[in-house]
């Protein structure tokens, strides 16, 4: 429990539901991959472990970023901005797969002549990562 | 009000506030700038004019980034992610400052044995930035 009271998890400025929006990031290519969000627990495991680990929002959990898919997180550094309420991580994302469409990232749709465009391809079927 | 009722707003998943979280990031260096975020008429300005428009939550008015410092952000590319809750903006930094603390990004606190520090320069006083 004291590492749990440790001051520098003081210094985030958690919002209203005890989060933080967490941003991942390529380490070697800067893509942002993915944003998702973390609680007090899952910032402290990320920098104990040096995994990426989240709270699921839709599942109400403690979410270790590839558990089932394999597609773990290695966490190389962690900042945080000047209000204290958003993270970046930089990351090497194991299997090369962040979303759960079987993309590298899950910022694949580009605004191009009034709409979204897909212009990120699949790299794996989501059946074969999930239930392989 | 045409344009405001694009379908392409619509697949943006708004927050209970009406917002989206907004990340930008510089197009030439990969750094991530800042995080805000943006309504519906502001991401509709973006994508009209190519300049960078969030919400400011604390003042609760439609923010133009840089209408006071000079700091403008060009928008090169929008993309949004796969639960439509999030966008990433590829921009060019005007000025190259886009922290309100006068360094180049907010993200200027990174973890190191068991706390913040701040790794980056100040570039330019605020003082000089917001009351020249």
């Amino acid at each position: 429990m004291s590492s749990v009271s440790a001051s520098w998890l003081d210094e985030v400025k958690w919002d209203d539901k005890g989060l933080v929006t967490a941003i991942a990031q390529d380490a070697a290519s800067g893509r942002v991959l993915m944003v998702a969000w973390m609680n007090r627990e899952s910032l402290q495991l990320t920098a104990d472990t040096g995994i990426a680990h989240y709270w699921s929002r839709s599942r109400r959990k403690l979410w270790k970023k590839g558990e089932e898919s394999g597609h773990l997180q290695t966490v190389r550094e962690l900042r945080l901005d000047c209000d204290g309420d958003v993270i970046v991580m930089q990351i090497e994302q194991i299997g090369g797969i962040a979303c759960h469409t079987g993309r590298e990232s899950c910022f694949y749709r580009r605004f191009e002549n009034g709409g979204w465009t897909t212009v990120d391809a699949v790299l794996k079927d989501p059946r074969a990562i999930y239930h392989p």
